[in-house]
């Protein structure tokens, strides 16, 4: 427990400005405002919720046709967030200010940033964005697509489009906006710790609420008893379940928030192992959705009192505008769109490009080019000097056959040769007579461009896809990546008509947001003057520009500060924020030197993940204590540098609480802590769990064929692997498990090897991550694995269908990418077994079974995802599939093996195999008797065999097995060419079938040719 | 359970006027309104309050010695109030908003008036009243004097001075306002239903919570499990005590917060019966006096971070103004206060005017009479033509002896004499020579009346008192009834300067309550001036010329209907109404002649003691729809008397809800109810517990002496006595138990017999109550109490001290008033001892006499109650005290019996007594032998003896007893005179002894002599 004095900062901070709220004027502000605009002012809910989204008042009101608006302030409990208030931007209970709108109307985002005026917030001054947040609540089988809204660098807003909750769709979509109110008052007011925030024109907030927020703390992390937290989920889950059959959804939402809550404090007393969390988890999921259905089902019986939503009227089409160009003329399409994530800007832009691309090349109309623009917020497709029309062509049409052409004239033709004529425009006379059918030249007058655009347009912005879509509108099922809000194209001064996704093109765009109005709209005249509009606005819409311009300014700044950009931010980051700005504005920020004392990997991190700045580092690749990062549009520069900076140095004071914390201990010290943390039920805790790994440690060494340094290396990381699980770093950053662990162990100079081990234990931490390379860490890393596979499928069994609660998949496909690259060839049979005998339970050879034949599925994937062709994978591994190394080096070989050989191999090793396949099993002698031989081309085919047999040995190549029966080649040619196996002679015959019998099992334990293609 | 719609009425009903708020805008606007003031706008409490009291921003922050000012809306849950939404008025979470002013100020009444304008409401319109409410929580270990705010006969608020919280003193004392925001709404509103109030702009209120109302109705009421809340109770419990360990107050509270409303919902459940309650209760209050220690320590730890209250200045001293008059003058002296409570008024008015009348006496001021006007805000004390001061008196003094009043010449004064002449004011040559000491007559200037009456009225006023007092001031320990604001006294035109209780006279009065503006004051030239300006303003400062007035208003309003108040409405509810109120307004409202069909008791009892209205009868007793009702001063009739009826109907439909919903079953369907209303742990529940009373009740009726008729009927009464306290009515207004037990018995056509012995069951309900006359009934009654007392002395024993928590004192007094009244002679412990045999758990001997002592000790008190003198009860209850009925009879013969033969009687008895005093013992042989006879005066003696002791029978009068004894006087006056009982033959002496010893035996059975005064 930290001894964190509870006593809050000075009285009532000054604030800057006289339209600085205080914390309840806020609140007052955001209340009135919203209801202003329809909302009804609810109150707080009175149980605790971990989110305004637990209200009732948005999680059920969100489902339904029922129209709801409503605004409500919801103090959030977050026992995690706990920090004795010495944390100056994190709370355990925190005030989020909620709204919810439902249906969602199109002017949603305009609305929340005319809320911000009306906080007092100068929106042109800030550094106001919308950034990429997918909303999901697995346990509340809810979800949405949306943003956070940062201000300068600091999310101080949740804004989500709702689209399922309770696991059933919302429909119509809300959106839930979630402001945080001590975020955004820290910000406004200009303090830099949570206690100082003037309440009210007397008190402090740390004077309101210091004692509170260190003695809930205490409650949450230290003083809380579990076993009476335990008890609360379960009488709360029983009586919610009661209560569903009672046919209440409110008292059953009512309990289910109660067990959240008694989990989120288990949770923060690190109670609740990994599958204890699922088992917790399906109770709540499974509530959360019966409440829901059971909500709908009521409020539909009770014939929805709140009536259903009014129609929006569409809006309504557009008439062209503009004379059409009568020669080439550049085009400009625009899409606008509400803030895309990064990712779909980027696929996005691609997919349009590759679609008009080809729609022009398919309609015949020329042009000098396309290129696609795209920022978050728009995609601008310009056309260089597009043809204005297609060409007019003729085409020549086969009309009825002769023999239906003409009446009994042969002359006048008849009503089918009429109707075929009409259609075409085409007159009789110019029918032609060619073959058995009549004929015609039809001229095609080719459509203007404008047309064929209006025409192919709506299938190409409906044709996009993206990983998510999102619906938003009240009466349509639209989905894109974001709502699409306004379309406009313009061909030449010919402004063009169509409608896409229930959005009907206009003549206007929007540039850069600004003060929350709608209606701030300028007119699109053609290509030129819309690029010379963006341009004047500060917007860089070609995707390549901005990228160059950003990673210029970003190493001009960091110059500016003595140091450079690190070659590594290019990867991921420079795109990312490419794709997070319109009009890049660069703003370099510095953080307090003393947190350099901290783990780089540590500010990394932060800097990167969690704010998307770009470090600045020096020449020795240390880090210096400043960032850059990049504001959208125009702002005030120091009011957005600052911003910036208290967000980060919040971040970081509180990995510096939890770092210190953690250095007061030895990392053996958090080992007996783990028995705090379940693994799973019938499996223990994870201190159980880690005395398991450890006793494993030197049995599988030996399997894997290391020596006794690396079992004693192995035994003792293995003993403290897990043990920075129980850390406060990694229990707020879970990424940082392995990295924390070698870390402190490090620090603690424990041996280099052993630290290493340690981190390694964790690899690979998701697909693409590094690899355990050392023998210990190898060793502790397959052990773990191991022993979670057979323990799990001793007590649940495999993962069904696409669920995978305990991540086993993932488990076992990390065990094997660790084998293949260790090189270490072994008995992964033998491995299991080993395992199986340290589990807590019995584990039957059915189980044993399961488990190696999921694990050798997983190296078969591993094979596949790395190029390799399925038919030679299952080749090696239907004979080496228990030997992940060696399987991996056998399928390399027999990738590279030349056709040829193959063939060759193929050749030699068909006929025998045909020739004995069903008699193996008859209980024929196939003891080869030399003395039975009769011909000479027996006898060489044998010298041949024994020549083969003595070079395949058990872990020979593939390329050595190829080779070896490839010299057979002419013997086996010769044979066959004149022996014929199935003789009179019975002992001939069998002897001769023993031959065959014994070639054609030499690749045996090697390679199942039979699965290579054409088969044998 | 209800099958109540939850559909909610029409949408957003008009409302009445501009300024009228939704139910949004009102918080909105009380926030607004008290933020102004200084308060912090606070946020509701995140786990379930039944008031906004238990948010800690009250309970705790009114403690210790740091100031507070907040406000907010707390939604107040109180599952017993849950009614499906069906009750216009009721709900099971209401909406409190609350504020806290620490310390309080002085003006927090009117503060509070400004807010209600800030609300939109007329207070000039309205009739809004102070009626007092002594606010308690036992289980809180609060409490404080204050008020119910009624706005036309509607609660609309709690405005308490808080005095005690947590069982600590709160110091300085705290203003506490809590608004009970869907009644003001109601009111404001115009609509009747709760479900009608407009919440915004867009949805009604029962758009928002009506299906929220009715499914935690269904749940607190029906569906909630008792053994999950049981459980919840518990953990809680636990959970704060270990917090209180951990020295966490906070978390604490709010453990204990959970553990009240599991209570809450398990009470709401029907689940706890008396003995269960007590013991939660005790939990809860122990945790809540801990927790509260715990928070001021910590406080104090910390330093006070919120600092010390500012030292608020006194009030000015005045300066007397206007000359004193020369002759007789009129003089007024007034005291305003808040309002006090109506007993207050009336007793307050008594002791001044008895003080004063004393002190007028005792300071020789002359006047034509004092009289004491007295309403709820100012006692008007006049002293008609007081004069203008004492008159001047002259006293003979005396000065030092003469030895030591002279210089050696014996003309000289000494210096001793000279300092007495000083000190008296007279000159030494003055002095006369008297005896041994020289004296001097000395003339004593008569003070002014106005210097006589500052000098008194300071101690007048701080010596009265009251059952109950409160601090109020910041910095004063003065303690008054309710707070005293101001003071003012005239004498002619000269204004009195005093100070008392911490005020300073003045010259100002202050009229009706108007529009909460302290300012509002009126001087006071003189006594005449005072009364006119009352009379201007309606007051009636004289009680009974108010009385008259609202009695005859009263009566006219009621014939202006058609009907008469009841004369007995005149006891208590005409004395109570006329300290309500200063400007009685009579008022004349309507009910729903639907509503008749209800039990005039109920109707009756809602009327009187809820809203302390007067009925309206017909001339056959019957009720007709109306009520009278008094605002105080004007007021907009119209919209009081709606506003009355308003709340009247509401409480009505409440009623109706009940009485319908019982009348659905047979009382005997309540009976298995009572399983689930715990008795006792170990003596089981209700249902047990009305099983031993059946069983028991043929045996306690043979004891009694009634016969099998008696037995029959009260078998049947006994196995329903119970039933009604599991109906909704009786769970409601819990006073009706016993009367809707008879009411449902008759319903349902009971015989009259067993229905009024149902009723009779539980008399008397309270000190003064009725006693059963029946003798089922009273075999019933007495039969319970026995259970009760037999079965808790055998559990828990008898009380202690001054607690009972079990109310066994109430028990046994009413077993006794009952045995008494029905003068059916008893065995009391043969009773006890039959109600011991049926008990489930083992009842010793040593517990039936602790059992059998506590009841006679209960029949002394009966008996002392009763005005009889303590030495005669004691001297029957010697004898008799096992049968009441006999000892009642005994000690009114034994109180009526003259002295004279009282006097015989002891003389008769005496003498032997003393003679055979210790010899009773020993062994001696006792029997009288007439041989053993040596003179006529023995056998004389023995003669009377004979006769006496044939009319002494076992169950004869005292009046007998006496007779018979004094009888004897002749005889044993010439016995004792002439006999010597201590002769010298032992024979003789021992058959003496023998026959002193039969004549003091004589009264035994019926009277102790000895306990009489004198003794014998």
């Amino acid at each position: 427990m930290a001894s964190a004095s509870t006593r809050p900062g000075p009285r009532a901070t000054p604030r800057a400005g006289a339209d600085v709220p205080t914390f309840e004027a806020a609140i007052a502000r955001l209340q009135h405002y919203w209801s202003s605009r329809g909302c009804a002012v609810a109150l707080p809910h009175n149980t605790e919720v971990g989110a305004g989204t637990m209200n009732p008042s948005t999680f059920l009101r969100a489902l339904g046709p029922e129209p709801w608006k409503a605004c409500y302030p919801e103090p959030s409990v977050r026992p995690d967030d706990s920090r004795y208030g010495t944390n100056p931007n994190r709370v355990q209970k925190h005030t989020q200010f909620q709204v919810i709108l439902k249906p969602a109307p199109s002017d949603a985002q305009e609305m929340y940033l005319g809320s911000l005026e009306a906080l007092g917030i100068d929106t042109a001054a800030h550094d106001v964005r919308f950034v990429e947040d997918n909303w999901e609540s697995p346990v509340l089988g809810a979800w949405g697509l949306g943003w956070e809204v940062w201000m300068d660098g600091m999310e101080v807003t949740q804004f989500t489009y709702f689209q399922q909750c309770g696991s059933l769709k919302v429909s119509p979509v809300a959106v839930e906006i979630t402001y945080g109110l001590e975020r955004i008052l820290m910000a406004l007011q200009g303090v830099d710790h949570f206690k100082d925030i003037a309440y009210n024109d007397a008190m402090t907030y740390g004077e309101m609420r210091m004692q509170e927020e260190y003695e809930m703390s205490v409650f949450n992390l230290d003083a809380a008893s579990v076993e009476t937290h335990r008890r609360r989920f379960e009488l709360a889950d029983a009586e919610a379940t009661r209560m569903l059959d009672a046919r209440l959804p409110l008292p059953a939402f009512d309990n289910l928030l109660k067990a959240s809550h008694a989990f989120n404090v288990l949770d923060a007393r690190g109670a609740v192992g990994v599958t204890e969390r699922q088992k917790l988890f399906a109770s709540m999921r499974r509530l959360a959705r019966e409440t829901a259905q059971l909500w709908v089902a009521r409020r539909e019986e009770l014939g929805y009192p709140l009536g259903l939503p009014e129609a929006t009227p569409g809006t309504s089409s557009i008439e062209t505008t503009g004379a059409a160009p009568t020669m080439a003329a550049d085009c400009l399409i625009e899409l606008g769109t509400e803030e895309l994530p990064p990712q779909d800007v980027a696929s996005a832009a691609r997919q349009l490009f590759d679609a008009v691309d080809a729609a022009l090349a398919a309609a015949g109309l020329t042009h000098e080019g396309v290129c696609v623009g795209s920022t978050p917020r728009r995609f601008a497709i310009d056309i260089k000097a597009l043809s204005p029309g297609q060409p007019d062509v003729e085409e020549r049409v086969r009309g009825p056959p002769l023999s239906r052409a003409f009446e009994d004239d042969g002359v006048t033709p008849s009503k089918a040769a009429m109707g075929f004529c009409k259609k075409n425009g085409v007159d009789a006379s110019a029918l032609e007579r060619d073959g058995d059918y009549v004929w015609a030249v039809v001229k095609k007058e080719g459509r203007s461009a404008s047309a064929v655009l209006e025409d192919v347009l709506p299938k190409i912005i409906a044709g996009i896809t993206f990983p998510r879509t999102m619906r938003w509108a009240a009466n349509s099922e639209a989905a894109f990546s974001r709502p699409l809000r306004w379309l406009v194209g313009a061909h030449g001064d010919r402004h063009l008509a169509f409608e896409a996704l229930g959005v009907h093109s206009g003549t206007t765009t929007r540039l850069l947001r600004t003060r929350g109005d709608v209606t701030d709209v300028h007119t699109v005249a053609n290509a030129a003057a819309y690029h010379a509009l963006l341009e004047k606005e500060g917007i860089v819409v070609n995707f390549e520009d901005r990228m160059s311009r950003i990673w210029s300014d970003a190493r001009a700044a960091a110059k500016s500060v003595g140091g450079d950009v690190p070659e590594s931010s290019r990867e991921g980051l420079l795109e990312e924020v490419a794709n997070l700005v319109e009009a890049p504005t660069v703003i370099t920020g510095d953080f307090d030197e003393a947190f350099l004392s901290l783990p780089k990997e540590v500010l990394v991190m932060v800097m990167r993940k969690h704010q998307r700045y770009f470090p600045v580092e020096n020449a020795d690749g240390s880090l210096k204590p400043h960032f850059v990062t990049f504001a959208n549009g125009p702002c005030d520069e120091g009011v957005v540098k600052h911003g910036n900076e208290s967000v980060l140095r919040a971040r970081y004071e509180d990995a510096k609480f939890f770092y210190e914390s953690d250095l007061k201990k030895k990392l053996a010290d958090f080992k007996p802590e783990l028995s705090g943390i379940t693994f799973q039920q019938e499996l223990g805790n994870m201190l159980e769990k880690t005395r398991r790994v450890e006793g494993l440690v030197s049995d599988v060494a030996a399997v894997l064929g290391y020596d006794s340094a690396v079992v004693a290396t192995a035994t003792h990381a293995a003993g403290l692997a897990r043990a920075d699980l129980a850390s406060s770093m990694v229990m707020e950053l879970t990424a940082l498990a392995g990295t924390m662990g070698r870390h402190y162990a490090r620090e603690e100079g424990l041996p280099a090897d052993v630290s290493e081990a340690i981190f390694e234990a964790c690899l690979p931490r998701s697909a693409g991550d590094l690899l355990p390379k050392t023998p210990a860490g190898i060793t502790v890393a397959v052990t773990d694995r191991l022993d979670t596979l057979v323990g799990l499928f001793a007590v649940v069994g495999g993962p069904k269908a696409s669920a995978d609660p305990f991540g086993l998949r993932r488990a076992a496909y990390g065990l094997v990418q660790t084998l293949v690259a260790s090189g270490a060839t072994c008995d992964m049979r033998s491995l299991v077994e080993i395992a199986a005998t340290k589990q807590p339970v019995p584990v039957s050879n059915e189980r044993v079974d399961e488990c190696v034949t999921f694990i050798t599925r997983r190296l078969e994937q591993l094979f596949i995802d790395a190029g390799n062709d399925v038919e030679r994978v299952r080749a090696v591994l239907k004979e080496r599939g228990n030997n992940p190394a060696l399987a991996s080096a056998s399928v390399a070989q027999l990738v590279s093996a030349d056709e040829k050989s193959l063939e060759t191999c193929m050749r030699v090793l068909s006929r025998p195999t045909r020739l004995v396949r069903g008699k193996m099993e008859d209980g024929t002698d196939l003891t080869i008797n030399e003395a039975s031989f009769e011909c000479d081309e027996e006898r060489a085919l044998h010298a041949a065999y024994v020549a083969a047999r003595a070079k395949i040995t058990e872990g020979c190549s593939v390329t050595d097995l190829i080779a070896a029966v490839c010299e057979m080649d002419d013997a086996s040619t010769a044979f066959f060419d004149k022996v014929f196996v199935m003789a009179e002679d019975p002992e001939l015959k069998r002897n001769r079938v023993a031959m065959c019998a014994a070639v054609a099992r030499l690749p045996a334990g090697v390679l199942d040719f039979g699965e290579l293609p054409g088969g044998l």
